[in-house]
């Protein structure tokens, strides 16, 4: 079966309230200057922003409120309605609640209905699993506009209340790491004035035998046993391993779509901190390509990431212009990439 | 494009434990003879099977317990080995964990690599979401044979060391109404021995503007508020627009696939509950089919349940005859079907 072209029209994102810079977050967290300086060089993040008020305690945005507000700039952009969409197929690690989905719930706000809906449950890779779900959707189906979700809000993974420094390492860690945000594309069977060709995306999973790099988890109406721990990183493992997947990855998009190293014109790397960008960028073959990332203002929003990667390439790209995206699920270890055009 | 035929080849389940009766549940849940009774009425679940152990407490089957186990017996009945497997797609309301995903745990166990893997958040069509999602996958890739999995596990969800009785009654029924299970089916783009072509399925949002019909939360580091309600049903809602809903369903299928009513031999119905199954049979326009229904040994288990009916109708089917699956998930209002022929 030859697949139809498929093309990136148009992305829209979501930040929740004003960017909180890192002496906010450490003064809020209770750490002191040693730690700001920390977040400085080794994360690398600017800002972040939080769907939680860091004050009060309480919650200002839901996921789906992020949803909702990037899926109506998407679709603005792409001249789209909600009606005119086909297929909505969502990716996030963090559900506003287990049932309803927060696809569904982004779907009634926009007045969308009598169409497939996924959400898929996913850690980084997930808006490149959703991309890969919606590409073949379209495919097969015949339709003509998907909207392509993914977000992650860490409202209720964290508690921002708690003293932060009792907490284990590998979970302290991780309010430091993490923004909140959403992003949302409009993909189509037919190209737009802006919009950029989508040549491949790939998803596999590539954990057989390998413990998960990082877990989270949840809890109902049961209680959490005394020694539970919601968030385990191993950090080690994603150091070691991420930037040799990464180079894995980039080798096969490539073979995939038959470029070179030098075709690539900018390169949308993992976000997990500064630091490991730059590791995974100096493990890929690649010196010429423009690096695009929104570590800096966002802080790693997850299964946003790629979203805030994707808006800015899209401004950039001029005719002729390749870029290609990378990235890494830790928690089982997936492999995930695109390759995009500008014909 | 035309897409490939896809076929049905294999069904596997899986039930934790031994079963436990409506006289067990209520004596173990602390209630009366009365309650037991209206179980056998309004239920109409002889048995179910729990994951967890209702004297101790403690959780002996995991969702990828269950998962494994109805994958391996699905694979073996289809005559393939976990290597022939090109794509996994999952639908589940109750992961394990929120990561690593589930999907990828059972696949690690079953030994499975380098090949994609989704996980649907899903109520009770989720096993109609994936079937859906993994034949687009399949048409659309030139992939030959799919693991479609789906399943629930209510450990995390319930506490069963709680006073059920001091729970509100919208919440104390799920105790009632739910049983453990997992299931797995092998569809592939060539027919098998015993399978059965896959004519239709679909899936589609239809709750614009209508409140959740439930809802279910979970929980991180962060505490739950003191008036959250882990667990929300609106029952009336259920009994009312569910057996409209799959007319529509019935209906819209029969269309899809140039069929009259009476050309249906198997029903496989919506299992909420044996009175409801009966409301929702009522309700179509079919006085022939046989009705297929697992409710009486398993309950309700969620997105395992139309595997469990899979199972029973495959062997039952001869050539020619026709079976349609309905289903709608009321948290958001999904309604879903297949169409399958023995040919």
């Amino acid at each position: 079966l030859a697949s139809p072209d498929l093309h990136v029209v148009s992305v829209g994102t979501a930040l929740p309230g004003s960017p909180i810079d890192n002496a906010t977050l450490a003064r809020r967290l209770g750490m002191d200057d040693l730690w700001r300086d920390w977040i400085d060089v080794f994360i690398g993040a600017t800002n972040r922003h939080l769907s939680v008020d860091l004050d009060s305690g309480r919650i200002l945005f839901s996921l789906a409120d992020l949803c909702v507000t990037a899926s109506r700039r998407a679709l603005a952009a792409a001249g789209r309605e909600p009606g005119d969409v086909d297929l909505i197929v969502m990716g996030t690690a963090t559900p506003d609640m287990l049932m309803p989905t927060t696809v569904n719930v982004v779907a009634d706000r926009l007045g969308i209905d009598h169409i497939p809906t996924f959400q898929l449950q996913s850690g980084c890779t997930g808006a490149f699993q959703a991309l890969a779900v919606a590409s073949d959707l379209l495919a097969a189906r015949g339709r003509r506009t998907a909207l392509v979700l993914g977000g992650d809000v860490g409202t209720k993974v964290f508690d921002h209340g708690v003293d932060i420094s009792r907490l284990p390492r590998g979970e302290m860690v991780n309010y430091l790491l993490f923004g909140d945000g959403a992003g949302a594309l409009v993909l189509e069977t037919e190209p737009g004035p802006t919009s950029a060709l989508l040549r491949k995306v790939t998803t596999k999973l590539t954990g057989l035998g390998r413990p998960p790099g990082q877990s989270l988890d949840w809890y109902g109406r049961r209680a959490p046993e005394s020694d539970s721990r919601p968030i385990l990183e191993d950090y080690k493992a994603i150091e070691e391993l991420v930037p040799v997947m990464a180079a894995e990855i980039f080798q096969e998009l490539l073979d995939d779509v038959g470029w070179k190293a030098g075709d690539v014109d900018y390169l949308l790397p993992p976000q997990l901190s500064t630091r490991m960008t730059t590791r995974v960028v100096e493990s890929l073959p690649t010196t010429e390509a423009q690096v695009v990332s929104s570590i800096q203002q966002t802080a790693n929003t997850g299964n946003a990431t790629p979203f805030f990667q994707l808006e800015r390439v899209l401004e950039q790209m001029t005719g002729g212009t390749r870029a290609l995206a990378v990235s890494v699920e830790s928690s089982k270890w997936i492999r995930a990439g695109f390759a995009l055009e500008k014909v």
